[in-house]
C-alpha cells in the first residue's frame, strides 16, 4: 500500500527505507523528527553526497542519523532497475556497522534472485555507490570518442584506484576487500557499461551538446548523478588541495563543465 | 627484420620475447638451449597453462625458466591487439620478481599510448592472463542468455574473486593489489566485453552448435583459451578436491564440455 503522507507512513515502522533525490533528505528528516519509533532503523539506497559547509562532503547516511538519531545503513550494488525488476539474478551489498542490524536488514532485502551481502565498512559502500558515477561519465566520453574496450578498461580501472585512494583519504580504516563486493568492482561495470550517466556522457561527446540539454532530451528533465557528483567531490578537493591526487575525477569534473575537452580525459 | 630461423633470431637477443601457442614452447626451449646468450632474459605474453605431471598446472614463464636457465618475466593487460594497433590509449602490467630486469622491460614496451606498470607479483600476474579467459566464457554464456548488464557484471566479480582465491590457494603470497593492476580488474573488464572468448560463448548459447564448430566459422579453425584453461583448472581442482570452492570455474567447464546447460551457470 503507498500511503503519501511521510509521517503517517513511517509513524509505525520498524525500518524506514530511504529513496528519494538526495536534497529532500533534510525537509523529510525535520518532518520525521519526533514522529517516529524511538528504536527504528533507517537504511539508505542513495547514490549521491551533499555539499557540507567548510568545504567537505557529507554522507547521506549520516545526515539521516543525525537528524533522526536513529542508526543508518545503506544499500548499493549493481542493480540496474530495470533489470532487477525484470527478476535476473543480481548481487547487492548493504554496509550496516552493526551486525544485528544487518542481518535483519539482509533478511528483509534478500530474495532468490538477488543476493545480499553485509559488510560493516558501511561509509566505504556508500562512498562507492555515488563516486561510481563520476567514473561512468568517463566511461562514457571514452565511447564518444570511440577509443575502444582497452582504454575504457583503462578508465574505469584508474576510476577504482581513485575511489579506493578516496576513502583512504576520507574515511580511512576502510578495507580493500569491500572493493571487490557488488558495490564496488560490480557496480562500477555495470555503470560504466549500461547506466544513463555513460549513455548521456556519450552523447554529450558526439552530439556537442551541454550535459542540461541532454538531461531534457534523453532523461524527460531528470538529473544525471555523475556531474554533480564530480561538482561535489572537486568542490572537496580543491579546498583540500588535492585535485592533483585524483587526475581523472578532476578531468572529469572539468569536462562536464566545459572547462577541458572529452579529448584531454587521457593525459 | 623478420627472422624465420628460430635459433639464428634469437643467438645474439638479450631478451627473448615468446607470443606463441603454449604447445610449442617446450620444443621451442629445446631447440634453443645452448645456443642463447647465457645472460639473456626472457619475456612471456602467452594466456594460458600447461598441465604439469600429477594433476598441477604448469605456468609457462617457470616452464621456460626452467628449460633455457634464464629468468622470465610475464606481460599482461587489458590489451586486445586490434586497439592496441590503432594507438588508443591502454595500460599493461610486467611481471618481474627481479627489479634490475623489471626497469629494463619497462623501457623497452612502454610507449605513449601503452603505459606499462611493473609489479613483482609475476606469478599472479600470469595466472589472470589465462583465467580471466575462463570468466569471459561466463561472461558471454550470459550475454547469450540475455540476462543483462547486473548479472553480467555478478558473473565478472565472482569470477574475479575466484581468481583471487586460485592465487591465493597456489601460488601463495600474493598481493591483492595486483588484481587492481591491468593484468587483473581491466584486462578482465576488456575481455569480458571485447575479446572472442566473450563473442564465441555468446554464439554457443544462441545458436546450440559446439565450441569446436564455432571455432571453425568464427576464428578460421583458431582455438578459443577460455575452453582448454577451464578444463586444465579443471584437471588441477578435481585432482585437489576443491571443485565445490571454484562454483564458477567448475560451471563453465561442464557448460562447455556439455555436462550442464549455459542456464544452470547461475544457481
Amino acid at each position: 500500500v503507498a500511503v503519501p503522507d511521510l509521517v503517517e507512513a513511517a509513524k509505525n515502522a520498524d525500518i524506514l527505507i530511504f529513496v528519494v533525490p538526495h536534497q529532500f533528505i533534510p525537509n523529510f528528516c525535520n518532518q520525521l523528527l519526533g514522529k517516529i519509533k524511538p528504536n527504528a532503523i533507517a537504511i539508505s539506497l542513495i547514490k549521491s553526497f551533499d555539499k557540507a559547509e567548510g568545504g567537505g562532503i557529507d554522507l547521506i547516511s549520516h545526515i539521516i542519523t543525525r537528524h533522526l538519531k536513529i542508526p543508518c545503513a545503506v544499500l548499493m550494488g549493481a542493480n540496474l532497475a530495470n533489470e532487477v525488476a525484470e527478476g535476473n539474478f543480481c548481487e547487492t551489498t548493504i554496509g550496516c556497522t552493526d551486525k544485528k542490524y544487518g542481518k535483519v536488514l539482509r533478511d528483509l532485502f534478500q530474495a532468490n534472485h538477488f543476493r545480499v551481502v553485509v559488510v560493516d565498512d558501511a561509509d566505504a559502500v556508500e562512498v562507492c555507490g555515488a563516486l561510481k558515477n563520476i567514473v561512468a561519465c568517463g566511461a562514457g566520453f571514452v565511447d564518444g570518442l570511440k577509443l575502444g574496450d582497452n582504454t575504457k578498461a583503462a578508465v574505469i580501472r584508474l576510476g577504482l584506484m581513485e575511489m579506493i585512494r578516496f576513502v583512504d583519504v576520507f574515511y580511512p580504516g576502510s578495507k580493500l576487500s569491500t572493493f571487490f563486493e557488488s558495490c564496488g568492482v560490480a557496480d562500477l561495470i555495470t555503470t560504466c557499461y549500461g547506466g544513463r550517466n555513460r549513455r548521456v556522457s556519450e552523447a554529450f561527446v558526439t552530439s556537442g551538446k551541454t550535459i542540461e540539454e541532454l538531461e531534457k532530451e534523453m532523461l524527460n528533465g531528470q538529473k544525471l548523478q555523475g556531474p554533480p557528483t564530480a561538482e561535489e567531490v572537486n568542490y572537496m578537493l580543491k579546498n583540500k588541495k588535492l585535485e592533483d591526487k585524483f587526475p581523472l575525477f578532476t578531468a572529469i569534473h572539468k569536462i562536464c563543465t566545459n572547462q577541458l575537452k572529452p579529448k584531454d580525459l587521457i593525459d
